[in-house]
């Protein structure tokens, strides 16, 4: 941990949207865990916004950029010079990198200076520092999956409801799923500047934007899901990344996927994001895709990692107290004897210690009968005393069986 | 990259066995594509055996030392000779970091070296360097997951084929899912050090496999599985580190999950881990929990970062070309005249160019009639052409639609 007086890292911000006050207000938040992490404390040296601020002044005075203003220009040229003035950059500008990569990449090289990109692709899903580091030598196969929570909420609602494209659109724009102009993610270009940047990542390859074919979702009909959910297949706008023929190819666009197929189960603004290599078999990611908070997150992760430089030894901050007794919801299986009474005593048992049954079924008779009960959530140490009486009970043909239920919804 | 002259890295290897055997050959394998990713090639410099090897002399002729060996002794103290001597260590050994962790993470501080470690939690899926590097600044609330391979092979075969636990088991044997002596596993300890490990790097705090209360799945009832069935809940052994009242609460046992959980579709001998936090909603990622490949993938992952030291600026390293026209297999929607002879006229198109169909229904009259058919995987171009002279046909009543259909099972 840094002592009291060290050297603050002095940030420039370029781009103060959605994710940039997210990202500014984050920081704030944790600059104490940066600290810690690091050893120096940040500080958002200066804003650079369309309204105001001065690009040259807010570069002199920063250790490090953050460029948060999406588009090509003129995020190109600030990053290049901040490169250029040997300071790393963090970009959360998929555009960028997916037009641009070749010549930031090498002005980064050349600078000798880190330019990091986690929020480019998938928000806060790690997939970018998973392809480059973690498998940064692995022969990957193919790198694919969902990329683009718009489309996947849309696709998730027409298969739920039946409705279509156009009424399932205008209600993503009133959620916020959706932007005003949803044209970027609805016709594919969107997943396809990802595409690139993670194909590129994957197989060491400088792939653009502009080689990537896309189709997007405008096309599809209700009744194109309707057939499908017969068939048991599920709709999604898919990128895929794969090493065919000697060559690559990399394309977006919308395909059904039967069951059991990892991102079949993924519903709604969610991202996920699967990497196929024979060493690694396969690892899938899922998270959610957007949002102001989760990108934010992904560009603190970017900016800690250059404050960091080489991985830090985990060192241990605080020492929390470990609880022992928790709230758990159960599911008990009771083997009784078919007499009278015994649900009224075994109820008995368990209304005395508070608990409550969420649902129950009696299976069985004679020497077959059982009570088959989910719970309430409720303290361990009460249900466990519960469980005691009821053992005691000469109700019960063999002991209680209980086995933990994690109610929470998804 | 580096020039043919470059100096090797010396690796000491700790252990051979599956994973050690499977690590040295890797890095033979990729030594080229490690050289160009860190500047270094790298290469095995001793291998340290029960049977063979002095730990004194591979130390000193090493520069990075890889701990396969498992067990606490003498690993421990080999580790931390290693980090004495300002050489940095990866190790898939759960069971020294659980119970040694503070010791060993102390020593690699003061001695200013890596001890790098992810291949000791969930083998290939990046857990580690995600919640140390990616979340390291962020509040996360819970980590939670399938962290052991044996027991959800066990139970997702018990709930599939009504077969009871021992049975089971012997067939996971078998298979290699179980060890002979498969007590570890089954009974929770192996997860517990898992969780314990994880615990520490998303708490930052210094907690040890001792604290961890565990229990196993060794008394589950083939019945509590069809009860469960029921009620659409699958049961997985899961290991859960949270907070909960100002602490943490950190355990493993088997529980029920209702359906829609994001682990509830994890079969077999996979790991999935879950982390939450306010900032990051939650991430989910899964892949092989085991395997001596995996492993060692995660290893070799490991090498490359503490090579690599800040994250390395991406470089393209080949031109792959783009493949345009690859296989895909379509769903193809056909709204048609309701005549006679359609569906020959439709069929002899598809023949002739050498599309097989493999489902197909047929639907509605009069003016709803409609074909709707998957097709097997061919070439797009050809698939292409033939939706071009169906569009052509006089019995169609709207352009052709078509989307394609993922077909590979998982």
């Amino acid at each position: 941990m840094a002592s009291e007086g060290s050297k603050p890292v002095r940030i420039g911000l370029l781009g103060c949207g959605t994710v940039g006050a997210a990202f500014a207000e984050l920081l704030a938040e944790r600059a104490e865990a940066v600290e810690a992490a690091t050893g120096r404390r940040p500080e958002v040296a200066g804003v650079l916004t369309r309204e105001e601020g001065d690009f040259e002044e807010i570069l002199a005075g920063s250790d490090l950029v953050v460029e948060l203003m999406g588009g090509t220009e003129p995020a190109r040229e600030h990053v290049l010079a901040a490169l250029r003035a040997g300071k790393p950059v963090v970009t959360a500008n998929k555009q960028l990198l997916a037009q641009h990569g070749d010549e930031l990449f090498a002005v980064a090289r050349e600078a000798g200076v880190q330019l990091r990109f986690e929020a480019a692709v998938a928000a806060v899903i790690p997939i970018v520092r998973t392809i480059q580091e973690s498998f940064g030598v692995t022969e990957i196969s193919k790198v694919f999956g969902i990329v683009n929570g718009t489309t996947n909420f849309i696709l998730s609602e027409m298969a739920a409801t039946g409705a279509g494209y156009a009424e399932v659109l205008t209600r993503a724009q009133e959620l916020g799923y959706a932007e005003a102009d949803p044209s970027d993610d609805v016709g594919g270009a969107d997943a396809a500047a990802k595409m690139a940047i993670l194909a590129r990542l994957a197989f060491h390859t400088p792939i653009t934007l502009a080689e990537v074919p896309f189709e997007g979702i405008e096309g599809i009909q209700p009744d194109d899901l309707a057939y499908a959910k017969e068939l048991g297949l599920s709709l999604k706008l898919l990128g895929v990344a794969e090493r065919r023929d000697g060559g690559i190819s990399v394309r977006v666009f919308p395909c059904f996927l039967y069951p059991g197929h990892p991102l079949a189960p993924i519903e709604g603004p969610f991202n996920a994001v699967m990497v196929e290599a024979p060493a690694i078999t396969e690892v899938t990611m899922s998270g959610p895709g957007a949002g102001g908070l989760q990108t934010a997150s992904a560009v603190l992760g970017d900016v800690v990692s250059i404050l960091a430089g080489d991985a830090p030894v985990h060192e241990t901050r605080v020492e929390l107290p470990i609880v022992a007794d928790v709230d758990s919801s159960f599911y008990l299986h009771l083997e009784v004897a078919d007499r009278p009474g015994v649900l009224a005593r075994v109820a008995t048992v368990l209304g005395e210690h508070g608990i409550s049954v969420k649902s129950f079924v009696q299976r069985g008779s004679g020497s077959e009968a059982r009570l088959v009960m989910v719970i309430h959530q409720c303290l361990e140490s009460k249900f466990a005393a519960a469980v005691e009486e009821l053992a005691g009970l000469e109700d019960l043909r063999s002991p209680p069986r209980s086995i933990r239920v994690i109610e929470e919804e998804y």
